[in-house]
């Protein structure tokens, strides 16, 4: 198969990890006699200072066209720190997402055994942890109408959702429950017994899930949600959401790995699908070979898997969790026994080529 | 000192783990030469049972006229499994809230070093956990206009917030962050990057914290807050934040300690301050003594420090702390080794009372 990706290096430590992608991607092909092609574009703080655009025209005309986007990070201190900054590096991605109209985010809760001294909870709470959070990423009160009264003594924001919105998600997270490899179990998570965008959201899901038989779906309030994820994470199989809850329980879950340096996401919309790391720019480690490339190298496997390269997809996370369980590892899992970003990118690309 | 309590035992186990905190009360005014009135009043399904009405007038007479409410639980399976009910016990409860005007709710997370084990966090977690949410309870999301077409195709709900309802639970929290015993810290959680109201709250606490030279105030957002609670949650002091956001990172940090049953609340109004645990009606062990009473108990202690009886409420707490270390504990901590709600109200009373 040929496949074209549009790669988004960005700022920071993006740029190491990604590359490691690119080795994985490029070891999965010539195994599996894939041909990917990369188009390198602009985004970010690196963008500003090359373009004075934190998104080119081309970076979005590229991403448009391509199978996929596989980006870094973006973030640098030197506008953080400047509040007179009339650009900054995350207006690049915010119109990135609006161009591709990205509004599903998608991000597994992965957890490995190795890892489990890592966590906040104690081992036998993590045994077995393995969710997907589908996240609404367009509507809701992020983007409602906001207002504050010239004396600046009341102020709003308005949540609002429509059906096609709802739908639209929700045929994306039945279809994954669905999967051979899910446990066929979808949670929405809302308020149903407070606010009228919870009660759209819960009939939707009611009216689309008799189209999927074999998922059994469940609903749960934000409130418990929040303690749930804590007390009994395994429970969960596909968590949907919208908006806000989705950005709370979201990083809420992200910390059960024991590390944001883990774990991979993806956002879907109405074309090309883009795959990112959850973790930021990190700009005090970059260039020092010591970022955590997994977090990259496992949205390259998601991306595989959009490719639906299920078996290549596989052998990635395999291959990751195999440097794991050897104690392979970065900086930010063991401070005193660990290894550089690139070498932990050529062992898992060693595996997947049977070197290993 | 003189003190009249409106006492509310309610539904479930609510009257047998109120009986304890009275049984406590008492002891505490033999000690220290107070005397404690009670008023007992109906609410909840025993109040439907007897009047038809979840929250009969003489209960609201009664509790604007006394010095606090003490109350248990309220809520009966036989109501929530009919859906045609309707007067349904919580109704009580919104009602009461409502004409004591009761704005602010306020929830000590208490951890204690012989039940770490409880806890889905690490030991290491625990250490030191001590803080307070202060959550504003008559505003935002919850009470704002909502609305769904006739089509029943968009919904919305309106979050909205004015200077004075976020002025007066300000002044609660940097009053108590101020309290001698407390870390002189206050964190305000919202979500100040993206939604307007967030931006009035960081406002007023701004313009308030001057006010407060000693108190050190940061911010947070909603998002890593419910992060921070899992990883590191001893770095809070004292919490505010508006309804919804206090909802979830409340109902969140009630699990840390390992057992609802143990926290207590206050909610603090324009006039009389309401007092109880944080745990249901838990109608399956009504009347089997073998309820936890220490949210309760707690609860009056929270009473005690309201009427400046502060020595006193610390030595309800030491009290408390004697028997969770002893082991003398109830069915929902240990389920091999336990102790009956009233063994359990007896030791704390004998405690007080220095016969242990
Ligand atoms: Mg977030
Ligand atoms: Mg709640």
């Amino acid at each position: 198969m040929k496949k074209s990706i549009t790669v988004i290096l960005g700022d920071g430590i993006g740029p190491e990890v990604t590359e490691q992608s690119i080795k994985i991607l490029n070891a999965v092909g010539e195994q599996f006699g894939h041909e990917f092609t990369y188009d390198y574009q602009l985004m970010g703080a690196v963008a500003i200072d090359e373009t004075g655009n934190p998104l080119p025209d081309a970076t979005i005309e590229s991403a448009l066209k391509t199978d996929a986007v596989l980006f870094g990070a973006i973030g640098h201190p030197k506008y953080d720190n400047d509040p007179s900054a009339k650009v900054r590096p995350e207006q690049g991605l915010l119109k990135l997402r609006s161009s591709l109209q990205l509004f599903a985010n998608i991000r597994p809760v992965i957890t490995y055994p190795a890892l489990s001294h890592l966590s906040p909870l104690k081992p036998e709470k993590m045994e077995g942890v393995d969710f997907v959070i589908f996240r609404e990423l367009t509507g809701g009160i992020y983007f409602g109408e906001k207002k504050i009264n010239e004396e600046k003594t009341e102020a709003s924001d308005l949540c609002s959702y429509t059906r096609p919105e709802i739908e639209r998600i929700a045929h994306l997270a039945f279809q994954y429950a669905a999967r051979p490899e899910r446990r066929k179990k979808l949670t929405l998570v809302d308020k149903a017994n407070v606010l009228e965008t919870s009660r759209l959201w819960r009939k939707v899901v009611q009216d689309i899930a008799p189209s999927y038989p074999d998922i059994a779906v469940d609903y749960m309030f934000v409130d418990n949600a929040a303690m749930q994820i804590i007390v009994n994470p395994k429970q969960f199989d596909v968590v949907l959401t919208e908006n806000m809850f989705g950005d709370i329980i979201s990083d809420e879950s992200s910390v059960l790995s024991g590390s944001l340096g883990l774990l991979p996401s993806s956002s879907v919309g109405t074309g090309t699908v883009l795959f990112e790391p959850i973790h930021g720019s990190y700009p005090q480690a970059a260039g020092k070979d010591i970022a955590n490339p997994i977090g990259s190298i496992l949205s390259a496997a998601m991306m595989l898997e959009h490719f639906q390269m299920n078996e290549e997809a596989a052998l990635v996370r395999k291959a990751v969790a195999w440097t794991l369980a050897q104690g392979f590892v970065s900086q930010d899992i063991d401070n005193v026994n660990n290894y550089g970003t690139s070498v932990i990118g050529d062992l898992i690309k060693d595996f997947i080529e049977q070197k290993i």
